[in-house]
C-alpha cells in the first residue's frame, strides 16, 4: 500500500537523489512546537477508545469533506451543543468513513491515513464498504494493546518535543501532572492568548475573571492586564514553553498610547466593545506581546487571516472547529510595518508569520524575511499542509528568503496519530525539491545534504527550542 | 499535426498511464451545460457559410490577439455599430488569419484551431500565408456537405446536451422551434437574467417591459418583478432548461427588507439608479436566485470578478463581447458568507461558483467547497481554459475539495466548432493529473480510472442532468 | 562548477530540445533598456577596486541576506549617511560573505554569482571560509587587467545597448563624457521622473529648482513644469534615450484638469502635499508622461506596487536602495483605464508593464496586453528575475498575451558584472519552457525556434531601440 518511493518525482534523475537525502532524514526526531493535541491525553495515559474515535470524530478535515458530500455531522459522532441526538456507535461512523473513503484519493488526508493504516496499524490494504468491520476490529486490537497508549506512541513516534496551544486563562493542570508524573516525554504548553486579547470572544469577560483568578491580579485596568499576561508567560515558560501564538483576523499591529489602551480596556470590562475598538486592541496586544517576547524569549507565532466559523449554523449546533473556517485575503507589508520597525531588527527576538493566503508568499513573507534578522516564515498551514500545497510553498519562499529564514516543517494538528505521517510528507517533499535543484545543476550535493536535515530538524530545533 | 500523445507529460512513467486512462473516457459523450452557442443555429440548420465567417469573426479570442497585435477590428469582418465600413470579403480576413497564425503558438486558441483543421477538416499541414487560400478551398468545400450543418456536427461531436445562454427577456422562439422540429439533438436554454437584475444595463427598462410582455404580468412592483421571473423560470424549465448562471462584477450577496428591495425597483423604474442601489439589488437578486433554485432546482452558476467592456472606444464602435473583458480581483469568503448561510447547508439545492481570480482557488472556493454540501466549484474559465490553466486549476483545488466538489470540465464557448476540442483538451489533462498522482502512488489504478470518468462525464451530468 | 545543462529539465526528452534551441540564442547581443548601472563607470572607464567593492557592496540582493540572518550592514561596507563607523577592509568583508555563500544556495543570487565566478573569473570551485582570501587574490589579480576595466567588461558582455536610469534634474553629464570619448559602446539613458512627479520626495523643491536651472525655464506654474519636462525629454532622447521609466507605489492613472494640476503644483510649491493629493498628482503625471511618448516616441516604463523603505531605522542609518523595499499587492484593471483607454487603441505608443505582484500576470496584464495595441508586459522584476519566477512568469501570461505581447527578457541590475548572468538564466529558463511546449506536441520546431529568438533578443530590440 505505502510505496517506497511515494510523493518523489517520477523522473529518475530526480528520483534516486530524492531517495538518498530521504533516507538521511527519515529516522530524524520530529519537532513539534506548535499543535493541538492535548495534554490531558499524556497526563492520563489512557487507552483510545476505538477507531473512530481516535481517527474521525476530532479530525475536522475528515468531516468536514464528509459534510460537503452530505453527510450529517451528527452520524460522524459529532456531539450537538443542544445535547441532541447523534451517533455513538463507532462502528457505524466507521462504516460510513469506509463506504466514503473514496473521497479522500488525492487529498492529504487520504495520504496521511494510508500511512498511518500501514505504518502504525499494519493495515496494508484499501479501506472499502465490505472490510469496514473486520478493519475495525484490527485496530481495536492493537489499541487494546499497551503499546498504543498514548504515550507508548508518542516514544515510538521519535517526538523530541510537542506543543500543545493553551490559552492564557488555561491552568495548565495537565501540564503539571505530566511532570509530575515522572514520564520523560517533552510535552510543552504554547501560550496563545486570543482568549483574553480578542475583545470580541463571548467569554472574554470570564477570561479575564480566570486570568485575575490564577495570577492573583485583580484585574481593573489594562496595567493590571498586561502584568497578569507577563505572569502567566512566566509559568508558561517554567512549564517548557518556548512560543506564543497568536490567531488573529488581520495581522495590523499597531501601538497604542497608555492612556488609549486602557480607555478600550476600560469600556470592555463595562461591555462596551465595537469593530473597531476590538481591531485597535488586537493590533495592540500584537505589538505587546512582541515586547514581552524581547524581554522573556519566546518565540512569537502569528497565525492571520481566517474567518472563524464561517457557517454560522454549524456554529451554533457544533461549536467551534468543524471544518467551516475559511481563509480571507491578506496583507502583510503595511500591517506589520509597526511591528518590524520597533522590533524587527533585533537579534534576540523571533517572530514566525503563517498565512493561509499563498499569494502572500513570494511577494511580502519572503521578501520581509529575506530582509529583518527577527522574522521567519512558518511552513504550510492547514489546507496547504499537502504535495501541491508544500510544493508551491517552497517554490515560491526559498528563491528569495532562502530556507535560512524558514523554520523548516513543523505540523499543527489536532490528530495526534498523523504527525509521523505529515513529517513524512514534509521530508519526502523537501528532499524531492532539493533533488530537483541538484539534477539541474543549481545545488551541490553537500549543499542539498545539509539543507535536507535542517529542513527536517535543524531549523525548528533551532527556531524554537534552544532560544530557552 | 496531432501527435496522439499530445499534452501528455514528456515523463515515461506518466505518459503510459496517462494515455491508458484517457483511452477509457475520450469517446464519452460531451456535456454542456453552459455556453453561448445560439440556438438559432440548430433551428434553421443552414450551412455555414465560409471559413471565416465560422471560424474567426464570431471568436474573440481569435480576434482580441490579432487587435493587441495592431489589426483593426473591421479588417477581421467584426462589424462597426454605426453601419461605417468593415471586411466582407472573408477571403481578405481569412488570409490576414493565416499570415498571423504564428500569434497563437503556445495559446490554448493555438490547440483548439489545429485539433477542428485536423480532426474537423482533415488539414494536417500547418497554416501558412502561401496556402491560406487552397485551406479556405478546402474548408469551403467541407462546409457545403450535408455532414456539416449544425444538426450533423452536433451529432458528430457526440453532444449529449447543450445548453444555450438566454436573458430572462429571451422569448425562446428557436428553442421552441427546435422542440417542435423532431430533431433529437438535446439543445436547452439557460436562464441568464443579468438583463432584468443589473440596473445599470442601458436596456434594464425595455428588458422589464419584454419580461412584462412575455409574462403577461404588469411590472409595477418588486413583488411583480419576481412574479414575472418566477413565471419564466417555470417556462426555460419546460424547455429542458437545468442550470441558472448569474455575471455579476461582484460575488456579493446580502438580504434587502421587502421594503428596501421595492423602494430601489421602484426607484430604477423612475431611471434612478445609484452604484450603490444597482450593487445592493445584484446582492439582493443572488438571494432571490437562490431561494427560487431550492424552489424549482434549477442549479444555480455564479461568473463573477469581470469588467466588462474595459475598452470604450471598442464597446462604443463595436458593442459587447470584443475582447475586452478584463478580469478583477474577487472575493468570495465574506461575499458569498450570507448565501451560504442561508441556503448552504441544504442538499436540494447546488451553487457552481465560477471565478477569473486564481487566487482564489486554493484560499476560498476550495476551501467553502470543501464545507459547504450545496456549493461546488466551476471549471476553468475564459483565459484559464488551458493547458497551464487547467493544471493550476487541479493543483490548487484537487486537494482541499476533492474533485467530488467540482463540476467536472464543461465549456463555455462561442465557437460551435472548438467544443470537441477543448473537451479533449480537458479530458487529457485530468487524465495527465491523474496519471501523475498514480506514479507518484498516491492514488491507485482503481481510484485513478474512476475520477478520470467522474471527471470527463460523471460530475457535470450528476450536477446538471440529474437534477430535473 | 557550471553544467552545460543547468536549469535545464531533468527529462531527457525535453533537455535536449532545450540545449538545441539554446545552443541557437546562447551568443546574441544583449539588449538592456533599463538597469541601474552608473554611465560614470564607463565615462570614467577606471578599474574596479577590488572584488568586495565589486560584487558584494552594491549589491542590495546580497547584502539584505545577510542581513536577514543577524549581520550588520556597516560590517558589509554599507556606508552609514552620519559617517560613523562601517568596514573599510575589503578582504574582511569578503571574508564574511564566503563563509556565509551558503546561504545562496537555491537563490538567483548563488545562480548568478557562479556564473560570474567561473565565466568572469575563471574560478570554479566553490568558494569556502578556508580558500576566501586566495579566491579574494585571484579576482583582485584579474580586476588589475585592462580587460577588466568597465569598457572592456562590456564589450566582452556583448551588449548591443545598455540604458542607465536617471533622474528629470540628472545633467547626464557622464552621458555626455561617453559621448564626447569616440567609445562606441551603447549606453543611453531612460528618463525616470520620479523625482519631479513624486510630490512627497523629501527633495521634491529642490529638484524642481534644479529642472529649472537645467532647462533654463522658470518653473512657476504646472505649465512650466510640463514645458521644462518636455524640454528634457528632448535632451534625453538626443543622448540616445529610448524610454521612460515610473516607480510608483500605485498605477493608478486619472486626469485632472489644467487647474486642478496646477492649483495642486502651486500648493506643492509653497510646500502643501497632503496624502491624497501627491496620489492624484502621481495618477496625473502618468497621463502627462503618455501624452508625450505619444508625441516623442519613448517607451513608457511603469513600475509600481513597491513599498520603498520599509525598514525606516535602515533608511535612517544608510539611505535609499538597501534591501528594505517590499511588494505590495497591486490592482491595474481599473487602474491603468484612463490611461488605456485615451491611448491604448494607438499603434504609435508603448507601455510596458512591470509588477511585484504574481498575482497580476494572468488575471490583469495577460488579459490587457492581449487586448490593448499599446500595452507590453515587462519580463520578471527584482524578486522574481529567478528560475521559479521566471517559469511562473512564462506559464502565467504567455498562454493568453502570447510572447508577442512581452517584451523578451531585460534585466534591471545594479550589479554590472551579473549581467551575462541573467541573460544567461533567462534564454536557458526560454528555451526549456520552449523544449516543453515541443515535447508534448503543442508548438513544432519552427515555431520553437523562431520564439526562443524573439524571446532572447528580438522582442526587446523591436519594442525598445528601433522606436527612435
Amino acid at each position: 500500500m505505502l510505496h517506497e518511493d511515494r510523493l518523489f518525482s517520477t523522473d529518475p534523475a530526480v528520483r534516486g537523489i530524492a531517495r538518498k537525502l530521504y533516507d538521511e532524514v527519515k529516522d530524524l526526531p520530529i519537532i513539534s512546537p506548535h499543535g493541538h493535541v492535548e495534554a490531558q491525553m499524556f497526563a492520563e495515559n489512557k487507552p483510545f477508545p476505538d477507531p473512530a474515535q481516535l481517527l474521525i470524530v476530532p479530525d475536522h478535515y475528515i468531516f468536514r469533506l464528509l459534510y460537503s458530500q452530505g453527510i450529517s455531522l451528527e452520524s460522524l459522532g459529532v456531539r450537538p451543543v443542544d445535547g441532541s441526538w447523534f451517533e455513538t456507535d463507532s462502528r457505524k461512523i466507521w462504516q460510513i468513513f469506509c463506504e466514503k473513503f473514496y473521497l479522500f484519493a488525492g487529498t492529504p488526508t487520504g495520504v496521511w491515513l494510508m500511512h498511518e493504516f500501514s505504518e502504525l496499524f499494519g493495515i496494508q490494504e484499501k479501506l472499502s464498504d465490505a472490510d469496514a468491520q473486520e478493519i475495525y476490529n484490527r485496530i481495536q486490537e492493537k489499541l487494546n494493546l499497551p503499546d498504543f497508549l498514548p504515550r507508548a506512541m508518542f516514544d515510538r513516534f521519535n517526538l523530541e518535543v510537542l506543543s500543545t496551544t493553551d490559552g492564557a486563562s488555561d491552568d495548565l493542570k495537565y501540564h503539571r501532572k505530566i511532570r509530575e508524573s515522572g514520564w520523560k516525554g517533552n510535552v510543552v504548553p504554547c501560550f496563545r492568548p486570543d482568549d483574553v486579547t480578542n475583545l470580541q470572544n463571548p467569554n472574554w469577560k470570564q477570561n479575564i475573571v480566570r486570568l485575575g483568578e490564577l495570577t492573583g491580579i485583580t484585574i481593573q485596568s489594562f496595567r493590571d492586564f498586561v502584568s497578569a499576561l507577563e505572569k502567566r508567560r512566566k509559568e508558561f515558560i517554567e512549564m517548557g514553553a518556548v512560543a506564543t501564538d497568536h490567531g488573529v483576523e488581520l495581522p495590523w499591529t499597531h501601538e497604542l498610547s497608555p492612556n488609549e489602551a486602557d480607555r478600550i480596556f476600560q469600556d470592555a470590562l463595562k461591555g462596551k466593545v465595537t469593530d473597531e475598538s476590538a481591531k485597535l486592541f488586537t493590533a495592540h496586544m500584537l505589538m505587546e506581546m512582541a515586547r514581552m517576547s524581547v524581554e522573556d524569549g519566546m518565540v512569537m507565532q502569528i497565525h492571520p487571516g481566517c474567518y472563524r466559523d464561517h457557517n454560522r449554523e454549524v456554529f451554533r449546533r457544533f461549536g467551534q472547529n468543524k471544518g467551516a473556517d475559511i481563509p480571507l485575503q491578506t496583507e502583510f507589508t503595511k500591517s506589520l510595518s509597526e511591528l518590524l520597525n520597533k522590533f524587527g531588527n533585533r537579534r534576540d527576538f523571533t517572530v514566525v508569520v503563517f498565512t493561509l493566503d499563498e499569494t502572500t508568499y513570494s511577494r511580502e513573507l519572503a521578501t520581509l524575511a529575506g530582509h529583518y534578522p527577527a522574522m521567519k516564515i512558518g511552513p504550510t498551514w492547514w489546507f496547504f499542509d499537502s504535495i501541491n500545497g508544500m510544493t508551491r510553498h517552497r517554490e515560491a519562499i526559498l528563491e528569495t528568503a532562502s530556507i535560512y529564514n524558514t523554520v523548516g516543517f513543523i505540523d499543527d494538528t489536532r490528530a495526534f496519530p498523523s504527525i509521523p505521517a505529515r513529517h513524512d510528507v514534509s521530508r519526502r517533499i523537501d528532499c524531492n525539491y532539493l533533488a530537483g535543484l541538484f539534477a539541474r545543476h543549481i545545488i551541490d550535493m553537500e549543499s542539498a545534504e545539509i539543507m535536507a536535515r535542517e529542513m527536517a530538524y535543524g531549523l525548528s530545533k533551532r527556531t524554537y527550542c534552544l532560544k530557552k
